[in-house]
């Protein structure tokens, strides 16, 4: 497996955590230190205690709807690589950056934000006007 | 100059540079490759090209307003460091991460990625209801 390899294999283990909600599996993807996460809408986390916490609030949430994946871009240099991708998680469109480092031989996450995209097609005129 | 204070120095000198609009210091202030740039709304960018012309558009844009930093978090390790801050861009309020590098000695920026928050302040309910 090549080092970009191993960074898309790590970024789909992170969507495959995310879909089983499995907070164990989430909490092994991280890196122990030097951690900041912004999920969409919400304020920037710092530490592996706090986000950790915030995966498995959203795991608890039923309302939560599951991401789909598109469009990887990787970027990698030495031991640090992202990848920048899209996630349609029902109506919404978001650009993440999953950003991994190295550590003892495998890349695990340092940072994740996840910004919203205008999604005109979710959201039609017949929608915005109440009769 | 601490390293923390280098990268606190180079993320001050990208909001300089936005807030002169000048697209030659914003050039010198991103590395050469591996880039990749996320301005609200936008769907990612990649390369020194694509980047480098977004700006000149941001600063060309009569429309764009100032941006207001704030609550600056430095998270470094070795040779990479990043500063999540808040930025407020008229009404919104934005959280933004820039990501430094060194190169040749100088930190360079080779990601940036800003999502907005939600704002209820900006946009009060009387605003929503039209009579």
């Amino acid at each position: 497996m090549t080092e970009d390899e191993a960074l898309r294999a790590a970024n789909a283990a992170y969507y495959v955590a995310f879909a089983r909600r499995d907070a164990d599996a989430m909490a092994r993807l991280w890196a122990q230190e030097g951690l900041s996460c912004i999920h969409p809408g919400w304020p920037p986390l710092f530490g592996r205690d706090a986000v950790l916490a915030s995966y498995r609030d959203i795991f608890r949430n039923p309302l939560q709807e599951e991401i789909e994946l598109s469009a990887e871009t990787v970027i990698r240099a030495g031991n640090d690589g992202r990848i920048v991708c899209f996630e349609r998680v029902g109506p919404a469109l978001l650009v993440a950056t999953n950003w991994f480092r190295k550590v003892k031989g495998e890349f695990r996450l340092i940072h994740h934000q996840a910004s919203p995209l205008p999604t005109f097609e979710a959201d039609p005129p017949a929608r915005q006007t109440r009769h």
